[in-house]
């Protein structure tokens, strides 16, 4: 195999396929990318067994083959290199000799028959939408979901395509997040669930949002198409949540705050707790104001900030990373904080619009100060 | 005790200091600064009992006193306060209340007189010299200290007025860095080492440069006035490194070569090193040109550089790092390496000038490849 191919293409096609490759495993293989070669193409794919990335550019190939390589190796001496072109040679030992100018790499590749077999799901199009559409409700969705191992459908989002509509949901057993957005599919209504770590790779690989992300569903696999990569997926099955009965109807008390400062008070009250010292923040909702205090240990922190509140007052306790991560994604200025009484979820909704849905649930609080 | 004063001043001033705040301690107080107010003058003191901080701002003193608050509760409630005027009001009883616009934050401070007892040495000014000849200084030196515990004396650089030039060393055992500048004092010839982290903190509480240090020094103690602060940092004893015996005279090889180059080689070629696989990178210094090898496990990778050399060819080997630390505070665009044999030290000084000289120890390499 041998190929004479530019520097700046070839290393943005290894680091978006990387993001595939597996940083600790006994096995060898699935830390390396594979180079197909052939026809003035090279096709380089990384697959850890749970998400695979394929993508391919044109390249002067002298002679056709295939080899695996070192991933971080590679990538390192292809970052480093000084010249513009960069010639991949490799014997039929598996000997590699990367070159550029004078500088020349060797080191031993590993046989493609040793690289895992990655399913080729015979995916229908299902759905299509922009990337900046995809991008923004993996934002609003992706924090709340569960990190733990106790439900592994829960370590995945949620997507539920209907009518006209999709719809995105994660959820870690403390809170839940809920984005919908119009978009056009021509197929029956369909849902599956996608482990949150092929989200947050699907995220990085998308450029700035102008182009078209295809999604296609196979029985076990997901196929995202996007910017001249492919990205396949596990899904993950069991059963999930039926979020909409866990979404309170109505509310006793409904808040009009702004994001900003909600955020900066729950921020300035989370710097008295720590790893040792924990404790929730209160909020107090009353007529035109919200008081956030804390008290831990260390001290005791003060805030206020001016709202509109319609309804009763009512005294909340809550975990502040949660809070934080909820402000911190709902992408929008105001938001509505409804609440049913002092022991139900709070629901966060947009002021304008309704393509989100939080729902945090409290942490009990003695109601003595 | 009662102040009000500028956020942004506070917390610059409580963030310079800060840098001789323990991070790690079991006493309570040194994990805290020292604020004592009088005379519309806020002075502030961190002291960890290896090296002390202090700086002073003009505020509104209500009502005069002191007090020792959390270093990282006090910075993190200073940055996050909304409003553009603080005030700190401790009680008899220690309660500090933090206050900014509507937030207000309280925690217990610790009582002045638990804060350790700091030297203020009886310094002469012995020598000023301008901000930025120090920082280049340290710079060109600092990277030779010694890190490891065996001879606790070589941690510092040392300093050595003679005449009318300041000389500062670090050596480790394995390379040697000396720099050398003409200054003017008045005084006696001295020397003194001063700990690599004082210098380090030094360092960054420099401003541009165009600013004078003055260095005091007392019996034990070492003094530094720059920026508005006082540094004060016990000095290190012992014996140090007859430094000026172990630079070898004359060389058998000279080489001029480019020190981006050289980075560059040297850095590839550590591509093939971890740290599970090590070897010296070796180097062939010949008739304009320096080859560049290294071969491990991994893999081998191979340079040239053009150059120019005078005298006998020679084959060396170095640890990679110490080629590359060398290589980076160098600070000029190319190099003599003088040799005087393979297994002699490598010494590299400027083309132009004469202020730095470092000394490298080869690593003894396989004559066969």
């Amino acid at each position: 195999m041998k190929i004479v191919c530019n520097r700046q293409e070839l290393l943005e096609s290894l680091n978006g396929v990387s993001r595939a490759v597996s940083t600790k495993s006994s096995i060898p293989a699935i830390e390396g990318i594979l180079l197909k070669c052939s026809n003035d193409t090279v096709i380089l794919t990384a697959y850890d067994l749970e998400i695979g990335i394929v993508t391919s550019f044109v390249a002067d190939v002298k002679e056709p083959g295939e080899i695996v390589l070192n991933s971080r190796l590679l990538i390192d001496m292809i970052r480093k290199m000084s010249s513009e072109t960069v010639t991949i040679d490799a014997d039929s030992e598996l000997k590699a000799q990367i070159t550029g100018g004078i500088t020349k790499f060797s080191f031993v590749g590993i046989p493609a028959s040793d690289f895992p077999e990655m399913p080729i799901p015979d995916a229908e199009n299902t759905l299509t939408l922009k990337a900046s559409v995809l991008k923004e409700m993996i934002g609003k969705t992706i924090f709340a979901v569960s990190t733990s191992d106790q439900k592994p459908v829960h370590t995945g989002t949620k997507f539920i395509m209907n009518n006209d509509s999709l719809t995105m949901v994660s959820v870690d057993g403390y809170r839940l997040a809920v984005c919908t957005q119009k978009v056009d599919f021509s197929n029956d209504n369909k849902s599956f669930i996608v482990p949150a770590k092929t989200l947050s790779e699907v995220t990085k690989l998308m450029g700035e949002g102008e182009e078209d992300v295809n999604i296609g569903i196979a029985r076990r696999y997901g196929v995202f198409q996007l910017n001249n990569y492919t990205v396949i997926t596990r899904l993950l099955e069991g059963d999930f949540l039926d979020y909409k009965k866990s979404i309170p109807e109505g509310f006793k008390t409904r808040v009009k705050i702004g994001v900003r400062e909600l955020f900066d008070a729950v921020e300035r009250a989370s710097l008295i707790i720590n790893d040792r010292f924990k404790s929730p923040i209160k909020f107090v909702f009353e007529d035109n104001r919200t008081v956030v205090t804390c008290a831990t240990a260390l001290g005791n922190a003060y805030d206020e900030i001016i709202c509109d509140t319609e309804g009763d007052a009512v005294e909340m306790g809550f975990n502040n990373r949660y809070v934080l991560d909820a402000l911190r994604n709902c992408g929008c200025d105001e938001v509505y904080l409804e609440i049913g009484g002092p022991i139900s979820p709070l629901k966060m909704v947009p002021v304008q619009g309704n393509d989100f849905l939080f729902l945090l649930l409290p942490v009990r609080i003695k109601t003595a100060d």
